[in-house]
């Protein structure tokens, strides 16, 4: 049994014309013989409508219920869109998350996959050739029903992929498919044919908003082969894979940027054993994600620490900082929202050297200020100004000429 | 573990202010000591805002799948609810079909109940003191989800309160009981303080809107103890119990009326063996529900049959009559949309002889000429004029005293 699955998203089921639209896309891989899944999301802005429900009936709801509520959305996406293939005369049916028995644990909003049934929906494909199977749902380990979060259908995709061991994962969407950089930025931006797990997992961690980030690591994990793709054209998208010979020949995949970042510095710390966990322990327990984090050698026993976070947690995370001042006498804190990041990745980076001061060298060439610098063994972040970042993404894209395919 | 079912309909849970006044409901057995299982139907207008949405999906739109669609009209009230309590300060949960266990026969869309998990409920309680049930609601043998077709929500009630052995299964509506009479209609209707399951079910097929008939069926079956009370004050409504000794002093327990009656005359069809069959055999297969029949003596080898329907069916009937014409010669079709049926319930009726001629001695007090009769043990039914149905409904309250307790 060949097997294809096909996720679709909110505004690729948003109404009756957007569903007629998608049913073309399901007949392709029917008409080549294989079974198929079609995961769906929400119809555009129902999940909002809900969650504007919610926060009317409650002013903090339970998680648990407020999971029940919104996964009305995918059922009813799924039930029309399962009428529609049976007036088309396609033997299909909806399947929820309880009929697949699709096993998470108990976070409730932020829900993980620990388990799908594959043996249920192969029986299903007895008697039917396209299961309609509801996104962003499952169950939890006391039976109730559990969300995966926002973006959350594309990691059921590849999770029910993964278990039936489907040839394909098709996850349509607006755009095209993974670029070298934001074709909104720069004009020369070109679709990647291919692109590998690491390197979709920095891309996507950068604010490249094309995947959810919990599907790419699912798809690496069990190796499952997406394909971005539009809903909007016939043409192929970008096939994420396993590396292989073709990749290696690639230096980089992309230049990224992420506008949501802000600075705090702690300026003269008292650099003793144990003070990094003292910052950065109750902003963990603060819930504050903390991204990128430098700390300069010391000097005169007290050093500067300076980390970046999300926008909307910046006042949270100050003032989790000023409880610190009584321990860390002398300290200063200063803090900006207006910077942002800028990425470039590529899995070829491993192999050679010199990327690093050319990218510098780039961005110095355009008299932008580096202000904080993060690498990994596949990409290179610099904190910049937000004014600079447009500049920066294009400076980038040209240096390292991504426009032209590199073969 | 005291156990106490309360359902409430659409109306009921129309809002968050009409939530508020459910949740006053729900706390007056809590405080009594019960466990309460509330049971809710979808908020008022989403059960048709959902069917509204499967027409415009498809022309017929498949039934698994319309009953996948319109369940979440429950599933979206049943969340709300249980964050209000919860916002209260008392242990309750959402508890959806699924869940509970609740298994239906496959006739999706009017679906029967055939057990429970009465285990699985009584494991909720162990850690919350409400369970707000989705009523409407089951799941089919291949483990789709049904529903049990409009007015399910008592059934769901009655039956949830059969499996746990209830207390008391209450049935709030918009309405404070049953009446002996239409309140609207003959100003001296009393209410009722009880009646047995028997009467309720003449009373409910008869067209008082108050129960939706399966849930009598199955308070009788499994002797289920249901009150039937508003939603819009603290009084006490019409108790549904088995017949007691009280009853059995109570000679007739109300007059009912129903308005949705049309009738087929078939004059002077050629009396011959198996010529029932040949009418109604296929009227059913047709789908049309026959109400009352008479049939004369036949007389010089033809005989006259006369049959009701729902005036909805009058032309489909017709129809399917005009085919039988071929092997009737000389038959002669006439039909009527304007009769209505007028009925007297009461299991004292049993005992006592006389009622009949009473009945239509008060009715020709009126001038008002009787078109069919039909009787059962325990109701007696006339087919009249509809122009005369308020005042026949008057005429027999007033002439069996309704209006005064009968003690």
């Amino acid at each position: 049994m060949k097997i294809m699955v096909q996720k679709f998203g909110g505004t690729s089921v948003a109404d009756l014309a957007c569903m007629r639209r998608v049913l073309d896309k399901v007949r392709v891989p029917l008409g080549q013989g294989f079974k198929v899944v079609a995961v769906l999301s929400a119809r555009a802005g129902e999940t909002n409508r809900l969650l504007a429900l919610a926060d009317e009936w409650s002013p903090a709801p339970d998680p648990a219920e407020c999971d029940a509520l919104i996964s009305t959305g995918e059922q009813v996406s799924t039930a029309l869109f399962a009428m529609l293939l049976k007036d088309a005369g396609i033997k299909a049916r909806s399947v929820l998350a309880f009929q697949a028995g699709i096993l998470t644990n108990a976070e409730y909003g932020k829900a993980r996959i620990a388990s799908i049934d594959q043996a249920a929906l192969r029986a299903m494909f007895q008697e039917h050739d396209v299961l309609v199977a509801a996104g962003f749902q499952g169950v939890s380990p006391s039976g109730r029903i559990s969300t995966l979060g926002r973006g959350g259908s594309d990691t059921s995709a590849v999770a029910i992929a993964a278990a039936l061991k489907a040839e394909m994962c098709e996850i349509y969407t607006d755009v095209e498919g993974v670029f070298t950089a934001d074709p909104n930025i720069v004009s020369g931006a070109r679709k990647l044919e291919r692109i590998n797990y690491d390197e979709m997992l920095e891309m996507a961690s950068m604010g490249a908003k094309v995947l959810e980030i919990r599907s790419v690591e699912f798809a690496r994990k069990y190796s499952v082969p997406v394909h971005v793709r539009s809903t909007f054209t016939d043409a192929p998208g970008t096939l994420l894979i396993k590396e292989d010979k073709k990749m290696e020949n690639a230096l980089l995949s992309g230049v990224t940027q992420d506008k949501d970042q802000a600075r705090i510095t702690l300026r003269a710390c008292p650099d003793r054993p144990g003070v990094s966990a003292g910052i950065f322990g109750p902003l963990a327990e603060a819930g504050i994600t903390v991204d990128m984090i430098v700390q300069n050698p010391s000097r005169d026993g007290v050093t500067d620490v300076t980390f970046t976070v999300s926008r909307k947690d910046l006042k949270k995370a100050l003032a989790e900082v000023e409880k610190l001042r009584a321990r860390m006498e002398g300290m200063e804190v200063l803090h900006d929202a207006g910077v942002c990041k800028v990425s470039l990745v590529g899995v070829g980076m491993r192999n050679h050297s010199g990327i690093a001061a050319k990218a510098f060298e780039a961005l110095a060439g355009e008299n932008i200020n580096i202000l904080m610098i993060s690498t990994s063994e596949i990409k290179i972040s610099c904190l910049i100004e937000e004014k600079y970042i447009e500049l920066a993404v294009r400076a980038l894209h040209d240096a390292f000429e991504l426009g032209h395919v590199q073969r």
